[in-house]
């Protein structure tokens, strides 16, 4: 495991937190932390010189998306995606089997942005970066795009149309065309309307792909096993034991996650007791609640297009100094009349240089008028405020006021 | 005229090019310049930081368009235009008659993309205004938005279909609430296809209007008065003599400007070698062969839209040592399979931060991605291109080498 070292720096007294860094051949990672998402080699509106101000310490990049765009081998050929995106620090990168996996159950059970998925990364991502896609018109969004055999997954590109084929190997061979620094084993994710026989049946295969993704992974890089088995106790106490003796550089816990939050908490009690001290990865869990109770759980990074995303709507962070709660999720919506003339900055209390260089009113003006600097603007003070309150748990982490901490954010309504 | 001074530093040994420096209550301009433009407060995909970071002099923002959006009594509460879009530089402002009139006609005579106005700020600019608008599918486009009268213009806002009215004192006091430092006369800008008849009435409607702005228009901002006429000699030529006579602070060359460069630089004879030192801009030209034929015959500053409007289409400048030519307009499109795999910076002999940083794959593959990104890292390699190219006629100017600047961009093609 020298690929990858985690050093834990504190733990929770009256929690699981913990607090560390997660050493890679590019850099250190001060955990817990949230993971800006790249997914196709770029946090969305934002270059490297503001993920640099930003202080961003990782990404993660997509296999799924740039394996069909540009194409992993002409990332390669450009150096990998370190150089490519101009970005020198720690890479994730995900499998790829969950895009592949989720255009087919994703549309099959129109799982659509009501999502069944916390964070809404799933389904509801799903759908919009199919959304966003000009190519996406071309195909029926009902019809599932893919088909899965013990092998792997044959799916057709939501570019344009085009079939693919991706497994444990291949998987392993792209990731290592991209050149991230921490690679995911090739899982299948299943959807929550999947019933126990189903569930069962896909977590055997992603036992058997976590085996060969070990066995053909570029050494080079640090491999995370996934824990599979749905919202399944015995399940996910299966995989957990199955993921976590092998020797993997770190685990990640991917979904379903169940069908709410509660479901998602139950899940990762199941699962992270039994886990050792290699670091913890969730999958695409992003919303500020959540990441309070998962760091409590003793999750250490994150990942989720929900800042950027966000920003992208109009949802801009608060912090509870500035009116932010559980109840408007931290957020402002800049769209609303009220801000016509609203000359604050969007968080008084935050330190970003949008918040130190503009006015809600200017920000709404610009969103309203469509004009493209908004979405940076906006992405960049999200991003920022995610980053900091990370550093801010860390912190509380490492002071023992982690509880503290999330008391003043989550208040009493706290769900652990 | 102690609200603006410009002073000629040098003046070209066998041509009428200047070089210059305009001195506005908020800082200076270096003269010959190219002001970007901030049509709705924001040089589009460009915050504040980037212009400062791109050592942009001052800009140019829209009459029209922030009196319906978000309304100049808006931009006036929040404390003017560069307190609203955080730029403390020199601002000019048009005066919304180009808009108005030209919505008019621009629909009434079907002027689209073609561009009857050499650099399709006009016609052309206008109908991208419209696609790009939200609000556009609302209203036929072949139906005029303008009611004429000898008072001012009656207007349909593109946004909402909401009727306006403009005058002289309107614009002034819109550009009075704008706060910019160089604001325009009110005037008429007739189409290519009026003809001489109406030509001549319309220019009268302009004199009068420019009468109308000198007594309306707020003291503490410098005002340029603007020369019509169309392609009608000795209209062009007594609308010199009549604007030239009145008090401004400096003197625009407005459209129509004839139906091809050729006509552009006549019309141009017509009128410069009959103005005093005063400042003088060229409204909405912006090609690289246009700047240099129009700085050899006398002109201080242009606005246009092209350099970032050519980067959200793909076409981004390149200097001749890099293979930029009349002939390719000095513009490689990105989006050209040729450039998938090709690490080369945009412009190998460019020094702007995105040559520094970004391969042509990477900028390619954002922009077939869709990735925001893309559109602010263009625009940034443009405007930095066309800065740098107007600090070096201004060099050249001063060195007694700007035709020799010339030739080595236009080759023996020059014009003139």
């Amino acid at each position: 495991m020298s690929i990858l070292n985690f050093e834990i720096l504190k733990r929770g007294e009256k929690t699981n937190a913990r607090a560390g860094t997660i050493k890679t051949r590019n850099g250190d990672i001060q955990t817990p932390y949230f993971v800006p998402v790249a997914t196709l080699g770029s946090v969305r509106s934002l270059d490297s010189d503001d993920l640099e101000n930003l202080g961003v310490q990782c990404s993660l990049c997509n296999t799924y998306h740039l394996h069909l765009k540009p194409g992993d081998e002409t990332v390669k050929k450009l150096g990998g995606m370190h150089k490519f995106m101009n970005f020198p620090k720690p890479l994730f990168s995900d499998s790829g089997g969950f895009q592949a996996f989720s255009l087919g159950f994703g549309r099959e059970h129109d799982i659509g942005k009501i999502g069944f998925f916390p964070g809404e990364r799933n389904g509801g991502e799903l759908a919009e970066e199919i959304e966003e896609k000009e190519a996406a018109p071309k195909f029926d969004p009902k019809k599932n795009l893919t088909k899965i055999t013990e092998n792997g997954v044959e799916f057709k590109s939501i570019y344009d149309g085009s079939w693919h084929f991706l497994d444990a190997k291949r998987s392993m061979e792209i990731q290592s065309n991209l050149d991230s620094d921490i690679i995911m084993a090739f899982d299948e994710c299943t959807s929550p309307l999947s019933d126990y026989e189903y569930t069962a049946k896909s977590m055997q295969r992603t036992h058997n792909w976590a085996e060969k993704s070990l066995e053909y992974h570029n050494k080079e890089q640090a491999l995370y096993g996934i824990i599979q088995g749905s919202y399944f106790e015995d399940l996910r106490g299966k995989s957990t034991k199955f993921i976590s003796e092998l020797p993997f550089d770190g685990i990640a816990i991917g979904g379903s996650l169940g069908n709410c939050k509660q479901d998602m908490h139950r899940i990762l009690d199941w699962v992270i007791p039994k886990l050792d001290d290699r670091p913890r990865h969730l999958l695409g869990i992003g919303d500020i609640d959540d990441i309070f109770e998962c760091v409590e759980q003793g999750i250490d990074t994150f990942d989720c297009v929900s800042p950027t995303r966000n920003a992208r709507r109009g949802s801009l962070f608060i912090a509870p100094l500035s009116g932010g709660s559980l109840a408007n999720k931290f957020r402002i919506n800049i769209k609303g009349a009220v801000y016509k003339e609203d000359p604050r900055p969007i968080d008084p209390a935050c330190g970003c240089p949008v918040c130190r260089q503009y006015s809600r009113a200017y920000l709404r003006h610009l969103l309203m008028a469509g004009e493209l600097s908004y979405f940076r603007l906006a992405s960049i003070h999200n991003v920022h405020f995610m980053l900091k309150l990370m550093e801010d748990i860390r912190e509380s982490i490492k002071n023992g006021m982690f509880l503290e901490l999330k008391k003043q954010w989550l208040g009493e309504a706290a769900m652990l």
